[in-house]
């Protein structure tokens, strides 16, 4: 177990932000609830937002900015985002040296905004589909603030499209709920159950809501994003129509989907362990660190030309790679050092293996001195790639794994109340419960229906809560 | 000239919103100075920015983020800066449905918030030099906006660096200095004058303040970016410190440097004229337009799969093409929409193109039915990447005639009076006037001091309105 860092069977909480501070991911700021995100944790958002930012434009988007400051006043055009967000919101009153006629909003998000620049600039179904996305900051006041899971400010994109028809911006909300599950398994390693929102769960403002849900190491669960069909909702508060080809005027059918960096948090607490940040070599800012090993100066400087001939044979494959030779530090300091953050793959050289024509190598994700294996020099670069592409692949199935031995099926309230304080997890049940009982569950167990996955149950079944029969099913679990 | 686009000549500023609005770059947005920046505008920006970021990545930098809400009593610690940003602050005085005990200040720049996590991280010499940057948006309250030049809120970059001495800060300040140089050069086409801000016009906190000027189409000079030497006064504010070798408690030195959405401004009033945008290729997010012409089905058939040949060809060099097969518009009108969007090649192939081999080129730097050439369709990817190449230095080579053109040397006060109205322009002049007699300039004429250029001319002077013996020149004009 890493100095400074809890055990994370001993205190989950505690652990998660002991790997923040040890890992420099990010630092609290002077305003309540806001976080300074340090340069290793933005070096991982930077990573996920340029992969995510092509799967975007892939699948036909471009990116605008939209402004910051909202007229308050627009916020209340459509009833249920006012109610949402009202006690959110961080409110501009002066500015330029006078009090404001009107008082601005600092975004929470831009459905609004982006709605009065649609209405300007759809006319006709030529204009449709707009498909848009913003990479931004939103402020949204939070009294339970926890480092890139619950922060006043975070960092997000936001998807804003525009259709002619309700099939077509059906289409669209699923499509990104797919581009989210994909890029989470391919990118992060972490597997998701992607699914709908309950009513009561819905975004404010939205018809129906997707989500992705993962599973953290404590059995909780995490909404990793989400995808909103907003139907015609905003459109007929903003009057956003077109002509249709027999010029008729329609309002048209929108969408909004997002991630944050909270991300970030999702994957310290699904790959992170007792030693620090686990990172899969896709998310990694440096991959493969590279320690050499020599007492004496004429040793120092042969093992280093090779690591560095090494680094370069790495850097041509497009491997993000480091030779670590800082001085007056020990081989153990920096093992320790680069295994808190979460480095794939470390390399170890000493004149020894020099002789030998070989490194010897540790993943990250297989602790222990037992674990460690020799890698020839000679093709060493291809050799490196090939253990980055298995961690990646393990890391997906270590988490896989972890999530389906913490899933349970359960039949009565009764069993899950006694159930879940001493199993956490993901809990599938039948479900035909309203927002009475979504209540209930909640103030009765602390669980939340997380989500009415895409993949159901054949079949039917009686309602856990309620009895009733149904043939919808429900993932319920502790949620942040 | 292009429909609805004002001359330059006849009226530059009108022709400036004429070419934003008809080129969609930029939209007003409802609240009074701020702007929507629309896609095509912010893909313009996404490439400045990706080769910005590598610039700073390979001159040793690292991202972070910073929060955007900082304490007000933040701002007041340093006297110049709070002096100075104070009339353009917003401030939020309530949040989460509560007025806050103390407003926060929507950042118009992060020089406090960044000092006061400097000090919490910075403690030996060993965390020095520390070279960050941020990729954010800012606030300052703008009475006179102008979209991309000056918005009540705009997007930038700004370095944050400390370091042990004098000397490596203002190293670090001339170096990004230089890489701002650099940039306008080679990607954005234009030629800046580096130099040093005099007193009255440097930055408020700073020891001195470095700029790039360039010239724009009317003769007007722009400031594309600044670099600030600021020795140790946020230090001092903020207690920065950190231990040296020999154990002794020092003020870190500092420098900030940024550069914002005003470029776009910039390459728009350098390189425009009165058809519209015009872009270097560098920085085209389209660099080359196919335009297939055929009447008859079989004709557009064969000519579309041609023109989709080449285009793969070109993607393969990392060219930026698109074939714009849009039903129900003539080639003319599809002409007209790219040549308003400034994209550098159009490339017309019609049937007896297709049958002689060839294709029909404009260059958009060179208008005219005249200027017309033929690149045969054989290795045309190479033949076309050689084509911008070209354009991208004839763009370069033209904005560097155009500001010599423009430039003039003057000696008395009372002649640059009579000449600056009947042609504007850059004045070189001796210069050892202080604050008051830069008001004085401004006041009866308009223009300001620009910089004291890092070239100056050798031997000495009489100031050109003090009279007095001095070796300093300076550029002087009207500007944005």
């Amino acid at each position: 177990m890493a100095k400074n860092i809890t055990s994370p069977e001993k205190d989950f909480s505690r652990w998660y932000l002991d790997v923040i501070r040890e890992a420099e991911l990010s630092d609290s700021a002077p305003v309540r609830g806001c976080m300074v995100i340090r340069p290793y944790g933005y070096s991982i958002w930077e990573i996920m937002k340029n992969d995510l930012d092509n799967r975007f434009k892939e699948t036909g988007h471009s990116n605008a900015y939209f402004p910051l400051l909202i007229p308050e006043s627009f916020l209340k055009k459509e009833a249920e985002h006012v109610e949402g967000f009202s006690p959110e919101l961080a409110i501009v009153t002066h500015a330029g040296g006078k009090k404001l006629e009107e008082p601005l909003v600092v975004r929470p998000t831009s459905e609004t905004i982006i709605n009065h620049m649609f209405s300007k600039w759809i006319n006709s179904y030529r204009d449709l589909p707009m498909l848009l996305n913003q990479w931004a900051n939103v402020v949204r006041w939070e009294l339970r603030p926890r480092p890139f899971l619950r922060t006043t400010e975070f960092l997000w994109q936001e998807g804003h499209t525009a259709h002619a028809t309700q099939e077509d911006a059906q289409e669209e909300t699923n499509r990104m709920l797919q581009v989210y599950t994909d890029f989470m398994a391919d990118i992060a390693a972490i597997p998701v159950i992607p699914g709908r929102k309950t009513e009561k769960e819905k975004f404010a403002g939205a018809v129906s809501t997707y989500t992705i849900e993962s599973m953290m190491g404590n059995g909780w669960a995490l909404q990793g994003g989400t995808s909103h069909y907003l139907g015609t909702n905003f459109a007929k508060a903003f009057e956003t129509r077109y002509l249709d080809a027999n010029n008729q005027r329609k309002f048209v059918h929108q969408t909004s989907w997002g991630v944050t960096t909270r991300l970030v948090g999702a994957v310290i607490m699904v790959h992170g362990d007792e030693h620090g940040l686990k990172l899969p070599p896709k998310l990694a800012p440096i991959q493969v660190v590279i320690v050499p090993i020599g007492r004496k100066e004429e040793e120092k400087i042969a093992v280093s030309e090779v690591a560095h001939k090494m680094a370069e044979e790495m850097k041509e494959l497009g491997i993000r790679v480091l030779v670590d030779e800082r001085d007056g530090m020990s081989p153990g300091f920096k093992f320790n050092h680069w295994e808190v953050r979460g480095v794939p793959l470390r390399l170890e050289i000493g004149p020894r293996d020099l002789a030998e024509g070989h490194v010897l190598a540790s993943q990250r994700n297989k602790p222990g001195r037992e674990n460690k294996f020799t890698i020839p020099m000679e093709g060493i670069a291809q050799a490196v790639n090939n253990s980055l592409t298995d961690i990646q692949n393990e890391m997906l199935e270590a988490a896989l794994q972890f999530r389906n031995s913490h899933t349970y099926e359960v039949d009565s309230y009764e069993d899950f109340k006694k159930l879940l304080p001493k199993q956490p997890g993901f809990y599938k049940v039948w479900w035909d419960g309203n927002s009475d009982d979504e209540t209930k569950l909640q103030e009765e167990t602390k669980a939340t229906v997380r989500c009415l996955p895409l993949e159901q149950r054949d079949g039917t079944g009686n309602c856990f809560m309620t009895g009733r029969p149904t043939s919808t099913t429900a993932i319920i679990a502790r949620a942040y």
